[in-house]
């Protein structure tokens, strides 16, 4: 990991780190805030996953979550959306390639060589990071959530692997991506169109066979305009009902899909992670 | 004004507004967050003026103030930081032009056509908002603040017109602007080599007669790469010390000049406000 930024925050230490991603075969960029309390010992981290068109950048600079990430002693970890650069495959569309990986391993052409953001996430980004001597990081304590995408990143990560994560929460997921038109497009082009590979990217799917047995609590703006064609939260509510799995869906009225919407429940967030993790 | 976009963030709106300024000769875009009290009753203003190369966007979205507004009650107003077209002079420098209009009214060619950010700020930005009257403004209680080259701005405006502003604070303003590169460059550009033309837009020189007798505060990180060459936040310490203008300037250790240091201090700020506005 090289070191790109440095810059106190909170009197933290927001960074900006890079490193050669074996996984992707790429060169990846995130943001890692460690809280003042990395002075003194190993923090658990909070890892974040972001939406559609983002990298790093955009969470670690408009979440507003190094306050309240400093207050409760928790690093706050935002990696890419995908693997990038000149030579990666990618789509003109916003929703395809480079900014839109959907947290999963490709099995399609041309995706299938570097699009691997699922055994990114959870085989290399913390095992580099715990690695790396000079990272005051507990990752055996580690909680997930995002955003839009990373919201159905996050859910899924935690759903499939109930041992690797402590804590789990989301921001407006995608929380049925086989029943809308995000999430049929990009398993098309990334899994084919072989519906039995789409179940381990499917939060509704592994809600029925999964192990997590931890609260999950999601934040959702009623006024998101892709509430109603490509979130469905309410088939989230209903499976985690169906199978006893205890999730708190709070319908924000009148709020958007925006950072406007995330940063006002970030530190409730921050709070609830730092609950089950501290 | 027109409603370019609204959105709730921490139960007030979060509203891009634009208008047609007639001081400037072109369209321009504002930041304002109104604080769910608005709801009731009309609030005061705080006026952010932010730095080289920012528009109303930057401090609107990472500056982290919303929270802090919401809980006391301020709206947080972010214009832009010059005038912006196609049809408006511009410098391909970073510190002249588009981008970095230093709140004066320029006198010299080709400039002073449209550069007159100090006529905007205190004759037409505040007066048109309160001309419309879907805003629940109470705009006979401003404070102001903003960073760099808007802490600039922020300290000038209140220092030449004390009746107009009940409280003022600045993030690494450009404190003594004719005495660094940034200042001299642009007040040259802009205003032409008579010093004597310069001195209505130099903090330093404005606290010799300023009729200000309020207090005064100011965050300056002890790490910013502009510190030395460009800042001299100890110029205007002497320059308070001097005419027993009550300036709290907090040294900041190993804070940057980034928006990292500025949000850390952001709350503070806005609750220094509060304490004068509502």
């Amino acid at each position: 990991m090289r070191v790109e930024n440095e810059s106190l925050c909170f009197e933290g230490r927001q960074l900006v780190l890079a490193h050669e991603s074996e996984t992707l075969g790429c060169t990846m960029t995130l943001g890692l805030f460690l809280p003042p309390q990395a002075k003194e010992q190993p923090v658990p981290v909070l890892l974040f996953l972001s939406g559609l068109t983002c990298t790093w950048e955009n969470v670690s600079t408009k979440g507003f979550a190094q306050q309240a990430c400093a207050q409760h002693g928790i690093a706050f970890l935002a990696p890419d959306t995908s693997p990038r650069g000149d030579d990666i495959a990618d789509d003109e569309a916003y929703d395809l390639g480079q900014g839109a990986g959907f947290y999963l391993d490709a099995t399609q052409a041309p995706w299938k060589q570097n699009f691997r953001m699922r055994s990114y996430i959870e085989q290399e980004l913390l095992a580099t990071l715990a690695r790396d001597g000079a990272l005051p990081l507990d990752t055996t304590r580690v909680g997930i959530t995002g955003h839009s995408m990373g919201g159905h990143g996050a859910l899924t990560c935690a759903l499939r692997d109930p041992q690797r994560y402590r804590s789990l929460s989301a921001f407006a997921p995608i929380a049925a991506p086989s029943q809308c038109a995000w999430g049929q497009k990009a398993f098309n082009a990334y899994l084919g169109d072989d519906k039995d590979a789409w179940l381990p990217y499917d939060a509704c799917e592994l809600v029925k066979t999964t192990a997590w047995n931890k609260p999950i609590l999601v934040d959702q703006g009623t006024a998101d305009a892709f509430l109603e064609e490509q979130l469905n939260p309410h088939l989230l509510e209903q499976a985690c009902c169906d199978q006893g799995i205890a999730l708190t869906l709070r319908r924000r009225q009148g709020y958007d899909h925006s950072y406007n919407f995330m940063t006002t429940f970030m530190a409730d967030h921050v709070a609830f992670h730092a609950a089950q993790l501290v």
